[in-house]
């Protein structure tokens, strides 16, 4: 690997990612958007002056590790205690009824097909794809909109984050399927088995290191325990129990999570993200696309992706809220505000990229589905909740 | 690469290099010392856990790059003019005095020889190593003692300031020696053509950035523009004008170190640093070193490094400062205070062995003499200064 190579390429992906990300948020887009957009661009798509390779990868994935473990780190356990039963309805209908219908949308585009086909798992994976709701985007709209503490908000923020974890759930069963030798009870065996090694590894650590943090508050010794944590949870996690290994890095955040200096440990890892290791993995996405293999029949599926990823989310959440006794436009609001995609649905995509199980022109497919519903959620929400606020008004 | 592996590496290298540096500390010595020693523990020498691949040595490398940025940042332009000749007097005495002693003690060895063998130019970069001073360290000490802004405390660090610049064109000339087809008027056009074109470069960027700055303060974009720069300047220092991309780096420092941000941005580099790539950087000169290899004459060689390492720097600086007009005890002063060796003798190692102008065994002695000189140099000066305060005190 040429060292000078190594250099010339992050000054290039540094730079051209934050003033696409900063273009982005002048246009009210997520800085995520811009970032992809400036991989397209230096990619092999348009100008081919950066190549994905063997250093860029390996950069990029310590870049999601960081990104879930900061997810994990943001968790909140007695929110989530709180809004039990509703949220994780709502979660899961709004999990399963994508996963189905982004299945069923595959199969109608590329035929049916059986379990044991290579095309049967790269349906189930276009499906899996559509299941992660994103937290930050659906986070950042409700506090801008200042409703994200009354019920309609804790509910949609709860469900968000177990939508996560069973996505997550999701993909690692899915991934462990492609190979025929896997038995379903094996997964779940594997899946319990590392649940409960991290429950037990979870208790003693966050028990050591909250003497520690006790003891020793702000210090560097915190962030790098916690960094050295998810980075060999997740090596163990895919090593040793074939389980994705940013689901992982997801738990080391979700044990750490409770401890004083959490949020301390979060503002550490957002320095190093923002920097270079995040930068460089939502670049990186747009390096692996190459927009001149696209043809009419993708064009074509990605319009209708996005289009299925967006009512099965309305339709999957509005039904479980309804269900779970909301009423009016709240059934809207939980279902326009889980529609939201982001991080997560790339990170996935990319992985299902890595196993082989979908080809990288999906994720033209994926990134359109990210920019629209970034774009609808929050004027649709707004919507949603202006015309509430009216008829309360013309009521009062 | 396997990812895995990347994973499974960077977190054992993060929490060892991690446990040494707060052990080091607990024994008074400097963390970088604990973390090369983590790399002498993990590595080829002992245990053998973590083997250094070409990931590693690419963190590393960006690492090295951080280091010099942050060192450039922290240059105090202002405080360089002040001290100005006699600052500049004793840096120059303070490089030239260890560099030739360096060379003749490689001769003393391993025979005398002359400009086109290799030998010849192993003797020279032997001399090299020795040249730098570390900042950080002196800084540190004086810091420590209370005496930064005295007379001595500020001709101390400036010359350790102009020291480095020196140091590194040394290297920049050493290095560019090698290739006989280099006339040395080329490198001193070439070296010349890099400081005029970063001066020009530099009065833009910093005009530029000024503007950024005044108007969005402690932004992210500041710190990664900044980055952006400083990995760029590396690439092109090297690439196009033949000069170390440390140097590059370093430069890139000094143009953003008069802007008000600049602590902001150091405070960012630093994060960065501590986290992952500074690390990575030290943790990997203990992977590169086998004390396997170690054989008499090595040690009898280091040893006789370390004492014409510190001797030749108290010699060279002392008589300069006797010469521009200091006396007695400040003498000495001067001379212990820049006789501390750190990261630069590292970095220069590091580049001597990838140019292939030394052997990876004489890391041996280069360890051997930062952690001899950190050690010593505290507790001399110390002395030194207690002793002054009594002599003062039974004057007054």
């Amino acid at each position: 690997m040429d060292k000078l190579l190594i250099l010339r390429n992050l000054s290039i992906i540094i730079i051209v990612a934050k003033f696409f990300a900063l273009s982005a948020r002048k246009l009210k887009a997520p800085q995520v958007v811009g970032e992809i957009i400036a991989g397209l661009l230096i990619g092999p798509s348009v100008l081919g002056w950066v190549k994905a390779d063997n250093f860029i990868s390996g950069i990029a994935e310590i870049g999601v590790i960081l990104l879930m473990f900061s997810a994990g780190l943001e968790t909140n356990i007695q929110q989530l205690k709180k809004t039990g039963l509703k949220a994780t309805v709502i979660a899961c209908s709004g999990v399963f009824v994508p996963l189905i219908f982004g299945t069923i949308l595959y199969m109608c585009f590329y035929g049916f097909s059986t379990p044991p086909s290579e095309e049967f798992f790269s349906a189930i994976f276009i499906g899996t794809i559509l299941t992660a709701t994103s937290v930050s985007i659906t986070v950042q709209v409700l506090k801008e909109l200042g409703k994200i503490s009354d019920e309609v908000g804790t509910t949609v923020l709860s469900a968000a984050i177990i939508d996560d974890v069973i996505g997550i759930l999701v993909l690692t069963v899915v991934i462990s399927f492609k190979d025929p030798s896997n038995k379903i009870s094996d997964v779940i065996l594997r899946t319990g088995g590392f649940f409960v090694a991290a429950f037990v590894l979870g208790i003693i650590i966050y028990k050591l290191l909250s003497v520690i943090d006790r003891k020793y508050p702000h210090t560097q010794r915190i962030p790098i325990i916690g960094l050295a944590l998810a980075l060999g949870m997740s090596y163990v996690a895919e090593k040793y129990f074939g389980i994705a290994d940013i689901t992982g890095a997801y738990v080391a955040g979700i044990i750490l999570s409770s401890l004083d200096d959490s949020a301390y440990i979060d503002r550490k890892m957002d320095v190093n993200s923002y920097m270079i290791f995040g930068p460089v993995f939502f670049v990186s996405i747009g390096l692996q696309t190459d927009l001149k293999t696209l043809d009419t029949t993708i064009l074509l599926f990605s319009i209708c992706f996005v289009i299925v990823g967006l009512l099965s989310k309305i339709i999957g959440c509005g039904a479980a809220g309804f269900i779970t006794g909301f009423r009016d436009r709240d059934i809207f609001r939980i279902g326009v505000g889980m529609m939201t995609r982001g991080e997560v649905a790339l990170i996935v995509s990319k992985k299902g990229l890595e196993e082989g199980m979908i080809d990288s022109r999906y994720f033209t497919a994926v990134i359109l589905l990210i920019v629209v519903s970034s774009i609808l959620t929050p004027i649709i929400l707004k919507a949603l909740y202006s015309e509430g606020k009216n008829s309360i008004g013309s009521e009062g």
